[in-house]
């Protein structure tokens, strides 16, 4: 059982097609809950969305999708409430399936991690591939 | 305008949310097109809407959302028979609203700064708060 809930703030439908794609890879995963940002949402009502998936009871990862958002600046505001929470911005597919399958504390070395593991699948996969050819 | 053509190719619906959310923040986005693996879809079939998607007409970029599944596998398939298209994998918002709004040339430097800018984007905004509190 993974030690932390984790919730998927982000625009319109990207964050339950984040978390429905996670589903179609990884299967029932629990714990994973999507928010997303309506267009007739203002700050406040997504806040209060976001507040109400966010309970103080586990440690909880907010993957965020993009930095100046206001699903990123919104998690960030509801995370300052909430001792154990932290945030991912730029959330991709690799880093929310590692942190979904994460069977460590969400601690300071498993958010460097899940960052790093991130970052290392967003590449140039042409140039592999090319360097992979016989 | 841009200089070459974008393909966003993902599991389920994530494709579609990617696009989709990139016009609610970047407004009407030409030439960005979205090809989502459905549950019934087999490569073959996913592929052949792929390359549909994919004309050979401009530079392309198409970005996936994991190494290892069939979009991205798919996607190295099509782009090999593309003398002029790049794949990157990992795709987040912030990838694609860069790519979107990229005046420059599909050239190696263009596609290491998307995939710089991409990873970048990717952080621990819990640990960036926080030093940026007083």
């Amino acid at each position: 059982m993974r030690a932390f809930r984790i919730v998927v703030a982000a625009h319109g439908d990207l964050a339950d097609a984040f978390v429905s794609a996670a589903r179609l890879i990884g299967g029932d995963i629990e714990d994973l809950q999507a928010v997303g940002l309506r267009p007739d949402d203002s700050p406040e009502s997504f806040g209060e969305r976001l507040a109400a998936a966010c309970p103080d009871d586990r440690p909880l990862l907010i993957l965020t999708d993009l930095v100046g958002g206001t699903p990123h600046n919104v998690a960030l505001v509801v995370a300052r409430g909430l001792p154990t929470a932290t945030v991912i911005s730029g959330v991709n597919l690799a880093v929310l399936v590692e942190a979904a399958t994460c069977t460590d504390a969400l601690d300071a070395g498993t958010v460097e991690r899940l960052v790093a593991l991130g970052r290392s699948a967003l590449t140039d996969a042409s140039s592999l591939a090319a360097s992979r050819s016989p």
